[in-house]
C-alpha cells in the first residue's frame, strides 16, 4: 500500500511526504488502513489535507466507487468511495490504479503532448490505460489477457495471453522453468540477456514477440499516437523498446505505428493519479 | 454514393429524400458529384439546406477534415471539408463512414441506451465504431484486421485477420473456393446453411470463430456493453447471432461478456450519421 500526501493543481502534483504499509484483504481492512495512513501524513506535515484519493486492482466501476472484483485482494462489490469518506470524515475520490497512473502520465509524465495514448505498466501482470480524444478512457485495458496465439495457458483460464509470456513474473518463471537456475526477477534475466546467455534471450525474444502482437491488436483497434511502457519490466530501457520495436515493424501492415516510449513516473504513478482524481473531484464541485 | 436530405436534431433525424450514385474514384470527381447531389435535393424539397455532412471511408482525420487514405477510391490527404464548402457554399461536415453510422446507432438506433458499445458493419470489409464513455471515439476501430489465428492470408499482407473469414466477401468467397458453386454473396450462403448444406455449414462456422475471437478481443480491451452488429451480414439475424453468442460463451473467460444485438438502421446509418455531424457542428457555432 503506497500513500503520499501530495500538493499540486489539476495539472500537476508532487508528492510531499510518503508512506508504504503491506497490504492487508478484505474492503474493511483496507478502508481501516487508509485511515491511520491519512492521520499519520496529516501529522507528518503542515500541508490541510482537503481530500482523500483511493485506486485500487481488480475490477473497478468509477462511477458508483466501487471494487467491483479483485480475485488477490479479497472483495466484491465494495463501496470504498463512500467507505473512505465515512471513515476520514473528508471527500473521497475513487478510481483503477491503472488508470490512475495512466492520468497521471498524461497530465505530468510522458504522454502530456498525446492526445492519443496506451500506457501500459508491467510487472506481475500487464494492464493498460486508454487514452483516447485527450481522455484517460473507462475502458478494462486488459491487454494482458488478449490471445497472441503463442499457446501457453494463462492463470486466467485462457490460452495465448500476453501476460503468459511477458510479465515480469513470467520471463523470471519461463527462465527458471527452462535453466532450473534461480533468478530474481526478470531483472535478472535482463542482466543475463546482457551477458550472451542463450536461455535468457529465447525467453526474452518470447516475451518481446507476445508484447510485439499485443501492441499490434492496439494499433489496429486504437491507432494511439504512442504505447508508453511502465511498470518494473520497462526499468529495462533500450533492452526493452529496441527489439520491441523491431518486431513491431516486421509485424505491422498498414495500422500506425505507434511510438514507444518509457513512462516517467515510475511506482509513484499510481499514487500521483489517486491524488489528480481526489483534485478533480474538489475542481468539479 | 448514398445521399439524403435529411431533417431534425441532434437527437434525431429523417430522411426526407435520397439520391444513389456509383462513386467515381477521386477527391475532386467525389466533391463535384457531392455538389451536384446537393443541388438535385434541394430542388426535390422544400426543406432549406442549411449544411452538408460527408463521411467516406479508409483512413480518416475528422480534426483536420481530411480524407488520409483509401485504396479503393483512390485519394491521399485530400482537403474534403474545405473542398466541400467550397464547392456548395455551404458549412461543410466531414468525417468516417463506419464512425458516422455508429453515431446515428448511438443517438437513434440500437445502441441509444448505451453508454459503450461497438457498432460493427459487416459487408465488403470489417470495421467498428467504439462508444466509449457515451461518446463515438475516433480510434480507428479496425477490428476486421486483428490476427485471430486461422493463419490464412489477407489483402492488407497480415495472416488470420477476422476480415479474411468473417467478411460478407469472405465467406460467399470461401464457399465458392470449396465447392465450386456460385453463390450470390454470403445471404446464399446463409439460406444454404439453413437448407443443410455442410460446406456452407463449415464456412459459416469458421466465419463465426473468427468473429468471436474477435470481439474477445474488444471485450478485453473496451469491456462494451454491448457489440452491435450490422452491414449485409446482419441481415441473417439469429443465423448470425446465436452461434455467434454460443462461441462467445465457450471461449470467455472473465472478461464481460458483451450482448449481441443487431443494427437498426441499415445501410441508411452512413447517411444519418452524416447529417447528425452536420447538425452537431451547426449548433456548436
Amino acid at each position: 500500500m503506497k500513500a503520499a500526501l501530495v500538493a499540486g493543481s489539476p495539472g500537476g502534483v508532487r508528492a510531499v511526504a510518503q508512506r508504504r504499509r503491506t497490504t492487508r484483504p478484505g474492503g474493511d481492512a483496507v478502508v481501516e488502513d487508509v485511515a491511520s495512513l491519512v492521520d499519520e501524513l496529516r501529522a507528518a506535515s503542515e500541508h490541510p489535507v482537503e481530500a482523500v484519493g483511493l485506486v485500487v486492482p481488480g475490477i473497478v466501476d468509477e462511477a458508483t466507487g466501487t471494487g467491483v472484483y479483485s480475485a488477490n485482494l479479497g472483495w466484491d462489490d465494495y463501496p470504498f468511495r463512500t467507505e473512505i469518506a465515512a471513515a476520514t470524515g473528508l471527500p473521497a475520490a475513487f478510481g483503477h490504479d491503472v488508470r490512475a497512473g495512466g492520468l497521471a502520465e498524461l497530465r505530468q509524465g510522458n504522454a502530456r503532448d498525446l492526445t492519443s495514448a496506451v500506457i501500459m505498466p508491467i510487472g506481475t501482470g500487464i494492464a493498460a490505460a486508454l487514452v483516447l480524444d485527450g481522455r484517460v478512457s473507462s475502458a478494462p485495458g486488459e491487454i494482458g489477457h488478449v490471445d497472441v496465439g503463442h499457446g501457453d495457458p494463462c492463470g486466467c483460464g485462457q490460452t495465448g495471453c500476453v501476460e503468459a509470456r511477458a510479465s515480469s513474473a513470467a520471463i523470471a518463471r519461463r527462465y527458471v522453468q527452462r535453466t532450473n537456475r534461480q533468478v530474481n526477477g526478470a531483472a535478472d534475466v535482463a542482466r543475463l540477456l546482457t551477458e550472451g546467455d542463450a536461455d535468457a534471450a529465447a525467453v526474452w525474444r518470447e516475451a518481446v514477440d507476445a508484447l510485439a502482437k499485443g501492441i499490434l491488436l492496439i494499433a489496429a483497434l486504437l491507432g494511439p499516437q504512442a504505447v508508453v511502457l511502465g511498470g518494473g519490466l520497462a526499468l529495462a530501457g533500450p533492452k526493452l523498446t529496441d527489439p520491441l520495436g523491431g518486431r513491431l515493424d516486421e509485424l505491422i501492415a498498414f495500422h500506425r505505428r505507434p511510438e514507444l516510449r518509457l513512462a516517467a513516473l515510475g511506482d509513484e504513478a499510481g499514487c500521483l493519479g489517486a491524488a489528480l482524481l481526489a483534485i478533480d473531484m474538489l475542481e468539479d464541485r
